[in-house]
């Protein structure tokens, strides 16, 4: 214990909650320890919850299993997945910080080229902490990192850049690719390390990958919504590329950054190509058309929340993509119904005295 | 001589000139002999047209000085800059060859982290070879690269990628800096190697450094043109800045990629802040109307070469910056002479014919 009271504290230690979605032992937090042990952890537990999820002592912890999210949301629940891994952004809306990082339980700590461990939750902290520049495009990248600045021909009037408020880290090993390229390059690996952190210009869509994501959820919370996958639905794999489109829509609106590149984790494992095809067939093809749609969204000047602008966005997925398939009919409900959740458990004001009553009231 | 018949051939031989503006003896290219010995360099003299600039032995090159352009251009050299690196265009408007690459004669080679000479002008040459990407962002950097590919949610239908105009290199050692950064960080150096090639994405503008710069001029060319700087005019410095915006709304209205990222050279010496910023001052002022200005430019769906795009855009710039200042009126004159000056040395149709057109008729 008394080495315990020497540890320094780390960046955010109170302000920011770490959510896992998983359906396993949570045996990859060892490997965390160093980086995550001081945190608090939102663990959503996915598939059969009579099963129990052991993690590694010494954790600070809440898990939430598909009983509870259904007592805790009632009728709601139904916008919250089963058998797939957007369950985790239940973990989002029961948090109560300002922060939060998610990471999957097949990411491991990966390595930067000079053989040190990467804290890739500290650099998302970084990312998140220092502002966003989606005005226009640095060529020498973060231009708040140290040893970098503003190149010559920027702007000064937009050097104060904007709130961050999402940091999409990056993956070694396994790449995060779809299933056809998954089948067609079985091998392929990502073994380069690129020494930057850069922000998606605005108007500019990217494909959000959940593995590895920091955001303000004080910021951008209510739009993190990671869509229905999974059971019942005709298409998984892309929860978070949803989430990801409405969030850079509705950053643009609001005149926030979103950060891509560093940090890496270690993706160990490739999931299966032939399972990941038949969750991604339809996606595949719906794509097509949701790309032009979100390039094409205007938020009205009157949206001055995320809530009045992920409202609207539902307004338009009913409208512009509802006859392309019954299904965004049932996922812009679905919209809705996460927006009254959400602001059923976070009620506007005081966040701390509402996380009060809420957990008196469970 | 045996030994240069081995040499192999290097990439785009034959299509490629180097041009490089200077007002000293070459010796810099002593450093760059193994990468451009077998390319032609087209040498812009600025300055005093009497001396005589030494170029090391064994390079193929021609050499224009101001006595040349005048007698080329007549009336129509008023649009090339002197006393200014921006009269390096004119080595764009005599080359007939497909692609340019421009660099500084204060640029070496630069070492990538294996301590391994880079070459930049090859990379410069897979930049422009292969696709660029602008209308959607691949986290992983450039997609086509070896051992990368395009991610998990990226668009199917947008995977061909569109041709690639621009290839925009960095700098290691020295940065790119204004004057005022220069002022205040006199000291800071770029040390850091970032190993990717990125798009920047379309309707996103950045700062074009001219120090380290590869072109299709096909695509590009005539509206390459780096404008009125230097001896006469009252800013200096946003030559490079002026061509990147100009180029960029172009590119993104014909759907053609601009690419930033590899290759780095390695900057020698940073010029001299006080004179930088007596050069500047101004442009740092107009610039903030500037680039609101380039944002909005729409180009009507006429525009369907470049030379078309050009002149519409030199119509906006006397319309919508005249206003601002005189200058941008003979700016505009001056985009309109350039676009006469780059038709009349390049006739539309048989590009080596009209060399040798022109070559007889000088």
């Amino acid at each position: 214990m008394a080495e315990a009271s020497v540890k320094p504290t780390p960046l955010l230690k109170d302000e920011l909650d770490i959510v896992i979605p998983t359906i396993r032992n949570l045996d990859f937090l060892e490997m965390w320890r160093p980086f995550f042990e001081q945190y608090h952890l939102i663990i959503v537990q996915d598939g059969d919850p009579s099963k129990t999820i052991k993690v590694p002592e010494g954790f600070d912890y809440e898990l939430y299993n598909r009983n509870d999210i259904n007592r805790i949301l009632g009728p709601k629940a139904s916008c919250i997945s089963f058998k797939d891994s957007a369950c985790r952004c239940f973990g989002y809306m029961v948090s109560k910080k300002k922060y939060i990082y998610t990471i999957d339980d097949d990411c491991f700590v990966a390595k930067d080229p000079s053989n040190k461990d990467i804290n890739a939750l500290e650099q998302h902290i970084k990312n998140l902490l220092s502002p966003a520049t989606p005005n226009f495009f640095n060529t020498l990248y973060d231009p708040y990192r140290e040893g970098a600045d503003f190149v010559r021909g920027y702007p000064f009037s937009l050097r104060e850049g904007v709130p961050t408020a999402v940091s999409h880290g990056l993956w070694l090993n396994i790449p995060d690719y779809d299933a056809p390229t998954q089948l067609v390059k079985p091998r392929e690996r990502n073994s380069r390390y690129v020494d930057a952190v850069l922000t998606i210009p605005k108007g500019t869509l990217f494909p959000m990958c959940g593995m590895n994501l920091g955001f303000n959820r004080e910021l951008i919370g209510p739009a993190m919504y990671f869509g229905l996958m999974g059971d019942g639905q005709p298409i998984g794999r892309y929860d978070d590329m949803w989430a990801g489109w409405c969030v850079k829509v509705i950053c643009d609106h609001m005149g926030w950054g979103v950060k891509t590149g560093l940090p890496y984790i270690w993706h160990s494992k490739a999931s299966n190509p032939f399972t990941n095809l038949r969750k991604e067939y339809k996606g595949i093809f719906w794509q097509e058309d949701l790309i032009p749609f979100f390039q094409s969204v205007v938020l009205p000047k009157e949206c001055t929340t995320v809530q009045k602008c992920y409202i609207e966005l539902s307004k338009l997925v009913k409208e512009k993509l509802g006859p392309i398939d019954p299904y965004f009919v049932k996922l812009s409900e679905a919209m809705v119904t996460w927006i009254e959740a959400w602001d059923e458990l976070n009620p506007a004001g005081d966040a701390s005295k509402s996380d009060r009553r809420r957990k008196a009231s469970f």
